[in-house]
């Protein structure tokens, strides 16, 4: 697989990098970030905490805004941001922001116009991660995190692959998609409109069925704007106390859905996935 | 003097807040930002670090991008990050990014068409903290410290008022402005051809004329695309020989001019800055 580096910058003695690939998951061409710690090496390869965006992010909004550097390279963890959807001309959009371009949802696409590109989950399940390991100095050791719609997608590949990942945490994510506005239409337009398909893409109904076979640390803020119509936390602690999963949600007084939010509190993550990734 | 709050997220326990305000330095209307740690209150008001931002930045980019927040939180320090020149329609302009809106320079301007609106000097000076001191719960003790051009303004603000700050930082400064492009270029149309004029605002002039009253940090990245050509720390370092004044220069190997450099090294400056403020 062909990488193109196209942004390289020395923080925190480690390493922040852009990379171009062709994606065979998405058919178009796909950027990602990388921060590789100061200790990475070929001969100590490190873990990776994998992070998904929300909507309209691309691979940029955590590695500029979450001042995660510092405590990564301290505790030895590479990050990767993947971009939130398939990306160029020929891709299927809408003008909306939640919908298309922006706002793949981590999910493999089955209605058209979406499914030739849409297909953001087999891409972050499958083809990141071996693309990660064939080019980089990091070890098959992964925790996965994300924000709104990226902890939607954390929890859901998560607990849906749960030997590729040691941790699972999330920022403000969409709990329960299948009941929420922008998960029902972007759910309806992505998988069409039979809503059990709709069920494999939504944390709460996943832990409704099984336990959690990883632990799971989630932070809301109680002042989030889209928390009581969107995102639904006591959905996903309702779900899971169905077979006792590993859960803890906490609640932020006073933290909106802001990037502020996350710096104040991704140390805590940080520190959650390595205590579980150097176990 | 009328404050308008226009956007508050907390942040680290505290606050950050964007306000705009009537400038009657700048004669236009101004933009800030301000982080106020968790302890911050009229009863122990908390000293203040005035952030000033490079060419083409608004208030926004240290603290989107600083990763400053963590650690200014523990330390008791607000910070205030105002724009980097006057702003609206009103206010004179040039097409090039180094010279008008979003470069300042933090001086007055004494020839046409800037001389108007283009007195970042007194706005910083002057203005800003009195209006700052009179609005929230800070004490009258202050740091300056900035980036590339505001690193530049950091140096010659706190060399040329030494009772009003405690110790001076920079990033990549613009050490001997009247003597790269940058510098000759902006102040050339701010000051016009007296050269003699331009001193004031020469950090490696100052520093040849006097010993610092104030204990200078200055970091520089060896990667950095402006060293020799707009930066030239080496000038400010022969110059503050001439008085044995207190500056300590550390080239970091393999940084650039980034925030990516910022947000490695911010910490240790701010616990530089929190050493002589809480002395």
């Amino acid at each position: 697989m062909n990488l193109t580096n196209i942004s390289q910058n020395k923080v925190a003695g480690g390493w922040h990098k852009q990379v171009t690939h062709e994606s065979t998951a998405l058919n178009c061409t796909m950027r990602f970030a990388l921060f590789l710690p100061p200790n990475a090496s070929k001969e100590s390869p490190v873990p990776v905490m994998y992070w998904l965006s929300g909507l309209t992010c691309t691979d940029e909004n955590f590695m500029q805004k979450a001042g995660a550097f510092n405590t990564a390279a301290k505790l030895g963890i590479a990050i990767v941001a993947p971009d939130t959807s398939p990306r160029g001309d020929e891709v299927a959009d809408d003008d909306a922001y939640d919908l298309g371009k922006g706002a793949g949802f981590y999910l493999n696409a089955t209605q058209e116009p979406w499914s030739k590109h849409y297909r953001m989950y087999d891409y972050i399940v499958k083809e990141l991660p071996l693309l990660i390991e064939a080019n980089f100095p990091v070890s098959n050791i992964n925790a996965i995190s994300g924000h709104s719609m990226g902890g939607h997608g954390a929890l859901t590949i998560g607990l849906s692959n749960p030997n590729s990942f040691t941790s699972i945490s999330a920022f403000s994510p969409i709990c329960n998609p299948t009941h929420c506005p922008w998960g029902q239409k972007a759910f309806g337009a992505y998988l069409g409109q039979d809503q059990e398909s709709w069920k494999a893409y939504d944390a709460t109904e996943l832990l409704k069925q099984n336990p959690s076979p990883l632990p799971i640390l989630v932070d809301q803020g109680d002042a989030d704007n889209f928390l009581h119509e969107q995102l639904k936390p006591e959905s996903l602690v309702n779900a899971a106390k169905t077979h006792n999963s590993n859960l803890e949600l906490r609640i932020q007084e006073g933290y909106d859905h802001s990037y502020y939010f996350i710096s104040s509190f991704i140390e805590d993550h940080l520190v959650f996935h390595a205590k579980h990734m150097f176990k």
